[in-house]
């Protein structure tokens, strides 16, 4: 499998195409042929169709939280919250993506803001969704009837089919990201939706949702929840739980014990407790800490991911071009772009792919420059 | 999940968007900035990304093997097959696709023609491909070094990155159908590429492949093959096999015996002898065999497929719209089209659909019109 | 698979078994042949090889902890705790077993008991083991090199062929109950058995091992760990948690929600956190906790298990017999043996048993009297 | 893992066990309040209960196919078939397990016997079992209502819980092994029996059973039959495709290619084609053919397997010592007992073992002398 990393020189481009017949008029007529009959043939389109390595259309680019966060509060002052827009959410939509909404060309990533006391209605779709909090709190999603707060750090799922709703209780705005699988699910027909409730289903706004009471005990599975789930049953993974792990991963890396992913790069995946696989079938979500002054060695991988700094300050190289990042920026690298970020300070990201498509496909690869991997 | 199909008619359109507010030069402000930001708002976007059911822009559509057959011919005289453009395969290109060489949007369907005595070169790729033969023989695909015969009715594998290359032995022409997971690997930039012999490396013709020594023996395993694969091992489902386990469901049928999915309706899956399940991670592939005057009640499935009549006469109802089928003809039923077929004549069809890339994302729903399900 | 239930009379009993031949010379010295050949014929030993249900040896039994504790002391007074007996265990013998050290014929259950100071030395072997401690504290076992501090209400696993020794630091004693598959392994020829250091070979006394630094975070896994592995990694499984996640069962159901596995019955199982299955191939460990004044119905089960009560009053009845129950008494269920529990003060109960093995296998079964289940 | 072997002499004897107290009055009375409460110390028992490496109490043994019939034939006379006994099989006794009748500890395997126009009653038990047939034909099995053809070569399946019967249809009697999980069930306290008709419920002859006709076409499953089954759904294995697989696995050796597990040693599993895996969730079987003068390594094995000679002639070596084998001979391999097998002629060997159990339940290991395997 490696010889696709050596021989990249080996490509469409330094091959003659032996097939492109010279220009005549029973070549215009076949090729009207094909065009009446709704043909398109290989020869022409192969370069394209079918790249020596993924040639995503999709380029990487860098979002700056700032600039996401004095518009959606503009947003906040100009667009109404409710039915049929739904969500005051803002698509980041890739540059090269030719102006859809799409961060990549599996991913719907955005901001949403909720204004003092607002709710956004209650629906669900096929569609896969998780929401992360970079900052604020005072707003809880309420999922298939469960309230469940939203606060600074913690990463919540909505997985597909489920009912769900957000109230912000505060006089204060929140933002948050919210990431979905709806470019994939539109691009392959696969969605459905149904409106419910304008109002969410209940307004209470306790400290953790049921969800959380009954499955957040590590190593404990509920008897009455012994059937494996397609998605996760947790409503919330809170940020208390995620800073103590990388923080005990970097402990055990001082006491010298295997624990970090790389030396001074500590990081968790969220799971499914019924599986130990992914939150949803379709995206998968981790967060990375690197200590001062670490730098990742340059991967590419198949698949799309989007990244968004938590804390601390550093930088991404992405396809050999870097970028300074601060608490919020958001980055996307498409499939097989290098990557590598920098840790100027301790420096916090939560990462979300997807990964499970391409594993479940067994289309995964992984090159990490400088190695035969 | 019944409510769905019951509650079509509360849909967007049914619904006020409650979002949209009044143009203002504030607004048109913001939404200026969306676009200098690369973002886009959801409240205007949600009715096309986010349908109640799945809208494909893909439209059903059937094409007649007649005027491929022709058109291929053609192609022959015109345009030689040699590495660059790699195989003289014409795509069947769905009308709703704009322009696009996609059949539906997961996969690729083209007719390929080899005259007399040619060579396609070798090469591998990620993007799994299988052929299916409707007519003719002569042709011998190589896959990574063992000759495969292509006879009429045979089903054939190269699932992703295995080598592969084909030639004519004969003096007559030959065409058949592919059938790859190209638009999918295009949309999600999953795709290698590599290029091999610019010649089949090995041009014997034997009957029977080794893949189909080593694993043609009903419900035995080689012992030198008990890891799993992902992909099914054998390189020619011969269409013996097929013809009889489809005459023997029919006559347990006549005794009395549960042996077909419906009255008059044999049917049998390809399969990963390793595992049971389909024979690729992204395509699946069946043949169904109805007796004449069976008419198979409406479907709609999530996920897009493709069906070429192998024998016989009779009709396919597409989202309302009947369509007479002859030998060789193609259709494509894109995702939640509902689908019916008629026999006038025992009528055998072959068929292959994205099926496993719903079910392993948990996408996969049916519903079968009159009933419940 | 109902009708075994209902037509338990229609037994071997019942039915005259036509093939008992006449004794005659010729029959004799068939029977001899047999003998001499190593040869023993169906038709004479059917109805114990083979019965209508299970019909075990193993015999329901209550051991009471007051005893258990009392020899065990003696035992740390007499016995010296070292290499080649390497444990001070005392195995609990069911009385229907023949004088084989088996709990169950799956099973060993063992008191094991460490004096003040006393260090149990290092091994590993094939069997499954796992600790559960009903009360003191002061013990560390260490697996693998990683101490594993043992308290009361924890449970602690040394999956099979993980090199693992206890020290006491205390100067007092401690006693817990130990369970492994020994029996089983011993029946079936699976054990392999290694010494390791005589003394641990780590002393250090921390309050949680690395493993549960790495793996106790609810929903998150390290991706320094992300290869599932065939046992659980957690070493132990604290009171704190398994407590609190019983207490939310309860308080949920008080809100009217589902989460216990029937009224007043509160339940969780250990599981291994890379799959959400049982904690190891053979064994299965659960902790329940009943209200005050709850009876479970009587269910029957293939397969053995274990209870031990950890805190609180009651009663369990075993094939119709019932005894009273108090803190850290042990009952052994056989397969198939109807059994009951009833609460007087809030009850909580520690049970394993060899289900994995039953399910694996596809053995299980299980009846509630009263019920078609 | 390999440490095991090396370090075999340092086992239980090479080690003083520094736990057996002196003698006292105080240790007898300690050692008659275990027995009084039915315990049992580990630290008199460990040497036996844990041993190093598997000690098992089976031993190697082979049985001769000319005695076993004569008996049978003998048996056939004095002692008749029918309902109680049920049928006239004959276990092989391991003259390691003390007069019971179990070839090994967990597998049960007889000679069983159906004389000319006999029928065998209709019965079900949770009971995996199997037939093979070494010579001879004219039988009919029932599975459930489905008459399957029993003849020289086919290897047959009667899965747990399905009702089945036997009747010989000819004037000649008929002998053939069975293979079954009954020492596991029974010691496992498993086990569920039911009696059925007393006749069988169908009396055709037909070549090809339902089961066969519904799944013996390789690489295709009925969607009929798309349900994943615990055990195999096919009825019979015939001869001409285990022998066909076997010779073309030869034949590619030949060739050059991969296809044998090792020089001169083809080998086929036979598999559930739902899953790719064994036929029964506790009984592998497989077929082996050694070209003439071939030797295997010797291998250790955990887990018990065995032997029956189809045809040949050649030697099995068990633990050191050779047996020379003819057609029918069967022989034993307890668990870790290291076995090799030579060919005289070309040798056909049917083999079966409970490594289902062994893998689920991972403790399978195997060594293979002379190598770090």
């Amino acid at each position: 499998m490696t010889s696709v990393f050596e021989n990249e020189d080996l490509d469409h481009d330094s091959v003659e195409n032996s097939m492109q017949p010279a220009d005549s008029p029973e070549l215009r007529a076949l090729y009207e042929g094909f065009d009446a009959e709704h043909l398109m043939p290989l020869w022409t389109q192969i370069d394209d169709l079918m790249p020596m390595s993924p040639k995503p259309k999709a380029v990487p680019h860098v979002w700056k939280w700032s600039t996401l966060n004095a518009l959606a509060r503009q947003s906040g002052d100009l667009v109404p919250v409710g039915r049929g827009g739904e969500r005051r959410a803002i698509g980041l939509a890739n540059p090269g993506l030719g102006g859809r909404p799409y961060v990549s060309p599996t991913m719907w990533a955005a901001i949403q803001y909720l204004g003092p006391k607002e709710t956004a209605p209650e629906h669900r779709h096929s569609q896969n969704a998780f929401r992360f909090v970079v900052e604020g709190q005072g707003v809880w999603t309420v999922v298939n009837g469960d309230p469940v707060r939203m606060s600074r750090g913690d990463f919540l799922l909505t997985p597909g089919w489920n009912f769900h709703g957000h109230h912000n209780e505060t006089d204060e705005p929140m933002a948050w990201i919210d990431g979905l699988d709806i470019p994939f699910s539109y691009q392959n027909d696969v969605g459905f939706f149904e409106f419910g409730s304008d109002r969410v289903t209940d307004y209470a706004t306790p400290n953790y949702s049921r969800s959380e009471r009954l499955w957040c005990h590590p190593g404990l599975r509920p008897l009455s929840g012994i059937q494996n789930t397609v998605s996760s049953p947790i409503g919330a993974y809170r940020w208390e739980f995620t800073d103590r792990a990388l923080t005990e991963q970097l402990l055990l890396e001082d006491e010298g014990q295997p624990a970090t992913v790389e030396q001074g790069h500590a990081a968790i995946r969220y799971v499914n407790p019924t599986t130990g696989g992914d939150v949803m079938p379709t995206i998968r979500a981790e967060f990375h800490r690197l200590r001062p002054g670490t730098a990742t060695p340059a991967r590419r991988e198949v698949g799309s991911c989007v990244f968004q700094v938590f804390e601390g300050t550093g930088a991404v190289i992405l396809a050999g071009q870097e970028t300074r990042l601060e608490v919020g920026d958001l980055f996307v690298v498409p499939s097989w772009v290098p990557w590598s970020v920098q840790a100027e300070s301790q420096l916090d990201l939560f990462r979300f792919s997807d990964a499970p498509i391409m594993e479940r496909l067994h289309f995964d690869r992984t090159h990490i420059e400088g190695t035969d991997r």
